[in-house]
């Protein structure tokens, strides 16, 4: 095992980032072609995800290409910022160097950012049942299971069956739920509609669960309340207060009634990612490790939490969103802090500009909440498409996220309706 | 189990088609809509893929749903033409009727067009570390090894290791090999040269390995030099007369030599995909199917076979070449003797009408084979494009194709640079 201080590191300080979402790509920008520092960004993908699409991908609207992109290219010209692929097996927070299988790398600053994943409240076993939106895997796992779904009950003999087939369970009515809920009714009634002839996929039934009284938790009541019609509107029956109590292969048991399918999808709980710390530190019950008012982990004034993955208290009780504006402010409050330590400047405070909040509802209505703005409908979807496209990174993608849409919005049509298996060596 | 009769073919001839490959899917487009046949096509897959470019998927230059449709889709308009995902365990060619997991269906006339997969040649073990170009997965499995290879030099601390990540190989220098190992070569050189700061990517080592003494051997042998010399220009290195004596998971030894390599691309030998037929019928060494010149199957009249799965002789030792225009024009020719079979016409033997043939070479060049027409470079790739986009399926495929090599000749970027696994289950 090498413990090694990076060559090109000689007289600069080493930020080591870990994490390439909008959280540590944004530290990374901050400090590309910062003389001051020598930057290493590592991840376990290769790519940086726009994870408020991701749900476009589940439901074959969008390529996995189209909101993705390589991290490395984001750092082609930034001479100071390396991009490793790679999995951090542990950090040593007091000798200041991370561990991967291979080889320890020291620091100067660490910035951590690794996201968040699923959490099944106590269930790992649900996940086989009921995949999770986080990932350009699951996104395409999911869209392989509600595209067979249809296929399969256009096979089926047996009405009971097929009736069951076309059962579709979205858990947690939060932004994605709901924007997954939505577009599987939106793809059933619209697009598929015109392809099958045997079964009607019109009749599909898509149920959004929530555990809690309201949908949308987040936004203002009013604007739940206009969302919730929205997509009673689509066809998709919203369930209130709906405790999941199981999830197996054949349904899922909500409360006393047991729903029939095989298409459950999971958009409840989240939980930070999990990352062996030496000492441990201390974080909230969904795995967020605390930190200062300027990311700084308690203890540790040279190790910052950002993005999904920290509790940064606003005020009493109320903690920063975990939105990719927040997050992507975070990262760059971070690296202004590294940035000004080097030069000896004093610390300063985080300061939270929130952008508001926004979710889509189908293919042409949603909320938008900004400081005191309430928007619903097509203005407020307008709003959601020009920010989602504006946000997305490259040229490129803008150009092809908005070609796909304006193609499905005139056509009815889903670009990507793709069934892909997961195993290669499958024979064609 | 249930043999069906299907409803909907109270009054009509059923004919089932298997496989929505070129072939089966020319066959299914010229009966639709036909009021004596009710069609029924099914495949494994719910997309029809359009083969000639998946090596584009494969170096990360184009999306897979960017040359693949829902086969269901093509038949929206087509009322007596039935699409269904599945698998089909057994033909019974005497009793005339076809056996899947759950249920038996009559047929009056069977088309078979399930295509072609790889041949290992008597070694299969070596498909773990070489896999082939037939699909999807395979085509972003083989993205996942380049780009990830590219990755883990960069990682390498051990300049050997680093130098044999960065070696490539391709086995087989027909078109599909050509276009990979000149793709690879291209990607390397002009795209990822970009990206990377510890190793050159233009280092990488990419090379073609044939047995036989020319590359390109369907050619005439001038083209086949001349694409050898652009290949040697972009860098890739020919090595004719090599025999592949093994491959394992450190490298692949050819002849005497053992080339260490973590990649490894199969495009040399093809054999007609399996299906059980009761009985057997006489098939050549490739396994594909002898048929009449009417492709129908000796002995059977009502039951042809198709594509790249029929050994159809044009003249003695001449054989219908593996390519999509010969497998449409015998799709079309078997729907057409189904067609005039039912109106009692006597049967037409088929006339191949060819359309020659092309490879591309790198980004810039190709060569062209009609009639006695021979065409290289520029001209010649231009063509290569104009055909290429002309026959894919689908306006908006063809517009989103045309704008993505636009976007990579200008700018030498590849949109689709995504490593993604297989396990859907990893955290993000």
């Amino acid at each position: 095992m090498r413990r090694l201080r990076h060559p090109k590191a000689e007289n600069k300080k080493t930020v080591i980032i870990i994490g390439g979402g909008f959280a540590g790509l944004a530290a990374g920008k901050a400090l590309s072609n910062n003389e001051d520092v020598h930057v290493i960004l590592i991840d376990q993908r290769n790519h940086h995800l726009f994870q408020p699409l991701l749900y476009q991908v589940a439901t074959a609207g969008l390529n996995p290409a189209d909101i993705a992109v390589p991290i490395r290219a984001q750092f082609s010209d930034a001479d100071n910022v390396e991009v490793h692929l790679g999995r951090i097996s542990a950090i040593h927070l007091k000798e200041k160097y991370i561990a991967e299988k291979d080889f320890e790398l020291s620091f100067d600053y660490l910035i951590l950012a690794c996201g968040a994943q699923h959490s099944y409240f106590g269930n790992p076993q649900w996940e086989d049942f009921a995949p999770g939106l986080k990932t350009v895997e699951q996104a395409t796992e999911i869209r392989r299971r509600i595209l067979s779904a249809f296929e399969e009950a256009e096979n089926e003999l047996d009405p009971e069956k097929q009736k069951a087939l076309l059962n579709f369970v979205v858990v947690g009515a939060g932004p994605t739920g709901v924007e997954l809920a939505g577009a599987i009714a939106d793809i059933a009634r619209t697009v598929l509609v015109k392809d099958f002839k045997r079964i009607n996929p019109a009749s599909a039934r898509v149920m959004l669960v929530e555990a809690g009284p309201k949908i949308l938790g987040a936004f203002d009541e009013k604007l739940g309340r206009h969302a919730m019609k929205d997509l009673e509107e689509l066809g998709v029956e919203v369930r209130l207060n709906g405790k999941v109590e199981n999830i197996t292969a054949s349904g899922v048991q909500i409360g006393a009634d047991f729903i029939e399918t095989k298409s459950v999808f999971w958009a409840a709980g989240v939980q930070a990612s999990k990352i062996h710390l030496d000492p441990d530190v201390e974080s909230d019950r969904a795995g967020r490790i605390k930190v200062n008012k300027d990311f700084s982990v308690p203890g540790y004034p040279d190790v910052f939490v950002v993005g999904d993955m920290a509790s940064f208290e606003l005020s009493p009780g109320k903690f920063l969103p975990g939105l990719a504006p927040a997050a992507m402010q975070g990262g760059r409050h971070a690296a202004q802090v590294i940035r000004e330590a080097i030069e000896g400047k004093p610390r300063k405070n985080f300061e939270f500009v929130d952008k508001g909040q926004m979710a889509t509802i189908g293919k042409r209505k949603a909320i938008t909440q900004f400081k005191s703005l309430r928007i619903t409908g097509f203005t407020a979807w307008m709003m959601w498409l020009f920010v989602h496209v504006f946000y997305l990174i490259g040229f490129k993608n803008r150009i092809t996220v908005m070609a796909e849409w304006t193609w499905s919005y005139i056509f009815s049509k889903r670009g990507s309706r793709l069934i892909t298996e997961r195993d290669w060596k499958l024979k064609p």
